[in-house]
């Protein structure tokens, strides 16, 4: 892949807060920023120079925007199988490649990729009818939790099944293909944000401990409670899933840490993450310049991290908080220009940087 | 001065890369940008929400720029006073005041300025004719400087006198209403970037040490080898200027450091400032967001210094390192979007974060 001099422009499928931080690096390094978003008034678009809004599947416009951009990323898993293969038949190079994308769409892909390499994750079965989930409940075990297989986020579309009757119409209530994933009685929960380059290089930042509420995230500590082999294990599960995949950019695993320090993955998410925004002020390359990097054919940065840190979601009515957080000394505050307030929403984050 | 809350429009008059760094620590914080400016498709514009490109004395776009705005700051000092009165005549409210661009406009205001406040400066004399240069130079004495009284920067507009030969026809050379400034056998060049918000409170960095190259600054580093009574100094004159000039925002002072670590204020920056670039990633709160946070009417962030630094300027050619700087562990390179590369201008800049 060749090496994309400062000048080029990135384009990103997203508007959101991902993209708009994503935009901010690519513009720290000189390049011009193009967002296709489905959104009018988003919070990337923003901060971009420019932006296409339209439909994820709008070919004539989705193909215009392949044409002025040098290399297309995105900021959500979730695009469709179709957008990619509009932007490569338009001649865009698209990075990470689709292959990596349609696998973290699909749950039961997901994991059956992960177990091919030798990855645990929690017993699944998939289940396309009440008549199948009644059938793996058994094998699964209880409490297991029913998730679509496609385009859930943030908790939504999952129902936990503590007994084998919350299982009775649990499907129809799923309203869509499912897999039933066994409950794995983990200790915490904790991620780790990976790199890729063009020519095979890789990069690590340390592992994050994570802390849900509700299905989202709400806080992220570094350093994480494991071990050293626990941190290795995590480096060598997401080294090998960004071989397998080819992967070029940032990939981030979603790990159950069970008693003992072993390692269960929970999910794959082919881009930067919400676990990963203590980067931005407490690693030396934040892991937004990192994806830009990747995807630009530049060499990876250092993922040394500066200091302790701990990340708070500011999630829905959080956001009121801005006048606390702004006059906290070793907190820095980031806000993401959404308009409207709703519960769940990620309105923005905080950053401690501590000792 | 009321708290302008996230979701409301900072508006900047310039377009450069101060400009855009000042709309990349906005946007941070969850404000909208809006930049005013007579450089179609400029550095700034294409990190920012909105942009005017117009003359700085149209003033039916600046008033439009005003009602659409809800505070305006600049990243130049040489703003037209006709544009300040136009845009405080259509509501704007406007940080710093237009009384402190001013006194920074005319080197003889500003040093007449800094003298009244007790602190040194070089000798000067105001010169608006051969005659009157001639009369001055024997109490200035040579070496010398005759440097135009308004719109010099980046030692533009500077004739060195070395030999009272070297006067003559110098005034004609300079072309316009002049200052003779005297040689002060410094040792060592310095700077100090101040904030000030609406309430009074103040806050300071860490002294800069800067190495100026052709008149443009090449480089800052950080600890500045200054004992703990220049330190004093610097934050006792920069605290003066900022009280008299009831200032709102982030200000920088140019200084000589002396033998024996005595300070002479070469000249006042009512901005953010190329000496404080390495506040971005080097102090707890970069001077880009102090001073968006003091123009907002938030309360000022830690100036807390986080590891010592260097920071390079890439100037002009310089900026074809890029790759070099890109492949550094420690540096964070910045490039700015500039289209054409020009001797003299500044493309970027590198920071090298230290033990």
């Amino acid at each position: 892949m060749s090496q994309l001099s400062p000048g080029k422009t990135i384009g990103i499928l997203g508007g959101g807060q991902l993209g708009r931080m994503l935009s901010q690096a690519a513009a720290q390094l000189g390049f011009d920023v193009c967002i296709f978003t489905d959104e009018p008034d988003s919070p990337a678009a923003r901060v971009s120079a420019r932006t296409f809004v339209a439909n994820y599947l709008d070919a004539a416009a989705l193909t215009d925007f392949a044409r002025r951009v040098d290399v297309v990323t995105t900021e959500f898993e979730n695009v469709p199988a179709q957008t990619a293969e509009i932007l490569l038949t338009a001649g865009a190079r698209v990075a990470p490649n689709p292959r990596a994308l349609a696998i973290a769409q699909d749950r039961v892909d997901e994991k059956s990729f992960l177990n091919t390499l030798g990855i645990a994750t929690p017993r699944f079965a998939a289940v396309s009818s009440q008549a199948e989930l009644d059938a793996a409940l058994p094998e699964i075990g209880t409490p297991a939790l029913l998730k679509t297989r496609r385009l859930g986020y943030d908790g939504r579309g999952q129902i936990r099944i503590n007994t084998p009757q919350d299982a009775n119409d649990a499907y129809e209530k799923l309203g869509a293909p499912g897999i039933l994933e066994g409950w794995c009685g983990f200790e915490r929960e904790v991620s780790i944000i990976a790199a890729r380059s063009a020519n095979g290089a890789t990069a690590f930042y340390d592992v994050c401990e994570n802390v849900h509420s509700g299905g989202i995230l709400s806080r992220t500590i570094l350093p994480a409670r494991v071990e050293a082999h626990t941190e290795r294990s995590a480096r060598e599960a997401a080294s090998a899933v960004l071989g397998a995949l080819d992967y070029v950019g940032v990939l981030t695993i979603e790990f159950f840490l069970m008693p003992g320090g072993a390692l269960v993955a929970n999910e794959i998410a082919p881009r930067v993450h919400n676990s990963g925004h203590w980067t931005i002020e407490g690693a030396m390359t934040s892991q937004f310049e990192q994806h830009v990097r990747a995807i630009a054919g530049w060499p990876l940065g250092a993922t040394t991290r500066r200091c302790d840190v701990e990340m708070i979601n500011l999630i829905g009515e959080d956001a009121q908080s801005w006048e606390a957080c702004a006059a906290e000394s070793n907190a820095r505050l980031h806000l993401y220009g959404k308009r409207d307030t709703r519960a769940g929403r990620k309105m923005g984050h905080v950053t401690r940087l501590l000792a």
